[in-house]
């Protein structure tokens, strides 16, 4: 499926190499200025041009389709639309008779009998996350007094960003990464038990993001080898501050008051210049093969934008079914 | 919300120390056979009484409410209860005053505005994972061909298990553990794209689970720090079989044929014996405090087949979307 | 599915001849006075007794399986079950053999493959609407300031419904009518534009109900045969006030301030005393029929508190999802 | 919300007076070959140019923003949209003031804050409907084997639908009317129990589209005046044939597998040329108002196809929860 979010609803649309990518952002309230210079910055965060991002470079001007009128939402459906100017097919079509290892092409090949629009990833690429940066903003909108800020806290393994992607570079070989996110300013009581905790929504909507393949709120991970007595945050005031925030922010499904604080595994982009083996169907035998087209070597300097906007998303949805902020 | 699922959709309901929890299981189709047999062995799993579980003893017997009929499903709502035979109430009269550390006492009280079951977390309770495990079994049973197996890796830091127990327990405190999961004989094809990605799915499903703070699928936070021609895996066959599983069995969020593969973090329990520090609403300070109640020192001993359990019901309600296994 | 709403969300069980029936009510807000003594008077409404009812009489106690504590709603799901205590299910053995007419057996049986309970129509039994009645009297509480009425406005064709009544005794054949319902005090603005119209949602909620085959809204069904200048209500005051209400008080699916109104069309029931026509899967032929069990003449009389019950759980729904009324 | 359907699933969004309209539907499976020619006839059907529709002509070409590849469909979200041409806008300048009776001016007018876009009824406007047919064509093609036809049975209260046309032109005031639907080859078993039964759901989607104000399946409102032993239609073959067809193809709330039959009324068109009274806010009295733009004397003159859309919608999604078709 491609909607996601209760009341505040958004629907991707679109193909990496098709004529256009979208979103239609449903539940907004009426009357928040919105134009195409709110979402110039972030759009600007996401786009390739720095050292290990793609060459393939998008205007990524939005086109207002709906939702709009002098210059504010009305209530109704908002859809913005991007289009794609830099393709260049061609290069996909190796794909056709060799699964990339790493990549979507085998499983989408089989799941649409062929039929699937195999450019570039089609509708699985990275470039939908162009759709989900737009309603991030408007979602960051009805978000008065919350901030949310991603960053990279590593690469390739490494905390030097600059050096792990000059080596990346050099050998020519596509990294991963991990991003932090902290939202500073969330009330206490988001998040529902169960089912819809804030981890649960959090890591659904962050998993949407190509390439991410974890996710850890608070201590995550290290909380495993932790004891209880060294985990739990003293609670020291009647708003339920802590010492500590081993819990990231987040108690029985529920935000706490405190900063909400979570990391995000990146994968390194299967695209890898590296020459590698995989299934050719026409020679039914394993073959060398190297990647086409242009890539990111290291796809994570791009994923903190994308993951602030899955999470102003999520945000603004429970504000909203919580009868909070507009 | 306390729903789950599109088309095979589960509800749960009940309080740590009201009458009965359970649960509803919607979407099951009719045929089935279904009786208390069945859920035995997932219940026994998930039950206390190993060293390092709590003290308190439930019979867990499932009452079947609504939807068998001559002991097969019926197509109808399936309505399992379990009675809360071993309550001690008095236990949390303290809690009134003084928000344990790490639990949800503090966020449940704020958003309910006082009104919240208190006692033994109430709904948030852990209890509530009966009516999981219970769901887990029937959506099992529409799995044919596919086996979900969930084990303890690792607990207190340490993948000597037993020994970590009885440090847990001469140290009286509380320790966290990782949970793997593996998934055999699922076909290629399930999760859709973007938003309904079997990462998305399941992790959403896994973080309903009380005390889970991470997760990762494949090669998960390692993949970070690993270049692309070494995470990627090397399609060897037509049918998609990969030499090695960094991906855990998902491309693009969708199941490639190879193990689906995951690991989860548990915090340790909130209750530890050790004392803390939290606020006192009577005192209007920060005090000491100690637990009461009856408790589990690893709680992550009893995670597995619940992990199991949400694991299948995410499963089948794919294959029901997908019109599969029926 | 038998689950229904966005936020304010109720999920249905069991069976005619099962052990309990019951309702799962999510989404309620805590701090509301919820016990036994509220349900009473709308579960008496529903109740069978009067002439023309079904002598088959159930006590109708409710229990409070989870979501109350201290006689307030918690925050949590409420679930409330009632015991079946009059059934006779020998009643139903020709049924395997002969599928009523006008009944649903036939479709259960096809559904299902043959696994349906199909003593006493099963789920599919207006027992079931015990449920949605105590749902409704929880929706009710929520809407301060709103009242809803639905009354029995015709049966048999006739606005003289006790002659009806007696002529159906006599004549010994069961009879249809028309329920009406108002709906003062509704805000202005209640409906989303298109799918979440008031009167797609309404009317989403009556057809749950068994033996409804109709429903309008205002001028309804008349308004075909109008003209423009006729049918359009004329706004008289600032707020909306309107000089007729031809539009039921809604326009463009939204509430208009002005009083909801529709209109309900019900079959009579099918269990008819009279003797008809019928497939029988034994002799391989059309047979004589006549219906066994014990039924209602005019299962009409029964109906009001139960449109009531739906209006209200959509109104709560739309409450809920607009962040009013708590 | 603007979004419908659990797996075959559209959103809409646009507005009368805005740069396009337009429709994403997912779940769509691939491999359905598509094109612009696909969508012409179902389109023209919609459009204006008879006597007694409105001036206002579109061109209505489809233009295809995704989800089509090789004219075929690929699985992924197939979005396309109108171009809106024939804008007059100024025509609707007096409606600021002056809310027009019998439409959404006044309620959307609060609903939002005044900050939708009014021009032409805004995202409440029928153009919308365009983009209903566009999702219904698609719907139709993965019904293979099901007729859906709808017909204008009645205009201004007669069947002899040219003659009321002429008199509404020549009395220069709208008229309402009534279509009737029959759908032919559905299987016996789609609808749910209770909340998704088909009678529902169809008339969830029907009051979606513009001045629809009632809907009765079968006989409908005249079942409210007939008795149990005339209403029941005999079953009269092992596969469920029946003599008559009163339930209009379905029992509890499930396709009997005879003809799917019902009846929608649509209200008189709100912009009647005849002069009628309305609140001014500028004078704060109520005023004459004649209302400016090009409207449909006969709305319901395009409707039959809208309803056939939404019809086929309904239908497609109930044909992929149950795994059909594809």
């Amino acid at each position: 499926m491609n909607t996601f979010g209760t009341i505040f609803r958004i629907s991707i649309f679109g193909e990496s190499h098709g004529k256009w990518v979208g979103v239609t952002i449903d539940g907004c309230p009426a009357g928040i200025p919105l134009g195409g210079s709110d979402l110039l910055p972030d759009l600007e965060r996401r786009k390739a041009g720095a050292v290990g991002t793609t060459p393939r470079k998008e205007e990524d001007l939005p086109i207002f389709v709906s939702g709009v009128f002098n210059d504010k939402t009305t209530g109704a459906p908002i859809t913005i639309v991007f289009e794609n100017n830099n393709v260049r097919s061609a290069d996909y079509d190796a794909v056709k008779n060799s699964p990339r290892p790493g990549h979507a092409d085998f499983v989408l090949h089989k799941k649409y009998d062929g039929f699937n629009d195999h450019r570039g990833g089609g509708h699985s690429s990275g470039r939908l996350t162009v759709a989900l940066v737009a309603a991030g903003v408007v979602a960051k909108k009805i978000l008065s007094g919350i901030t949310i800020e991603a960053v990279l806290a590593e690469a390739g393994g490494s905390t030097d960003i600059e050096a792990a992607i000059n080596k990346a570079v050099e050998q020519q070989d596509s990294i991963g990464g991990i991003v932090s996110c902290t939202v500073k300013g969330i009330p206490v009581g988001l998040g529902e038990p169960f089912f819809n905790s804030l981890e649960s929504v959090i890591s659904h909507a962050v998993f949407s993001i190509p390439a991410i393949k974890g996710i850890e709120f608070g201590s995550g991970f290290a909380a495993a080898a932790m004891q209880g007595s060294v985990h739990n945050d003293a609670i020291i005031s009647e708003d339920g501050a802590t010492a500590t925030n081993s819990a990231g922010g987040i108690n029985g499904g529920i935000s706490n008051g405190n900063d909400l604080y979570f990391r995000v595994a990146v994968k390194p982009a299967s695209s890898t210049p590296k020459e590698q083996q995989t299934w050719n169907n026409a020679t039914q035998s394993v073959q060398p093969f190297t990647v086409k087209g242009r890539h990111d070597l290291c796809i994570a300097l791009r994923v903190p934008v994308v993951v602030e906007a899955v999470t102003a998303i999520v945000l603004a949805d429970f504000a909203r079914t919580n009868g909070l902020y507009y």
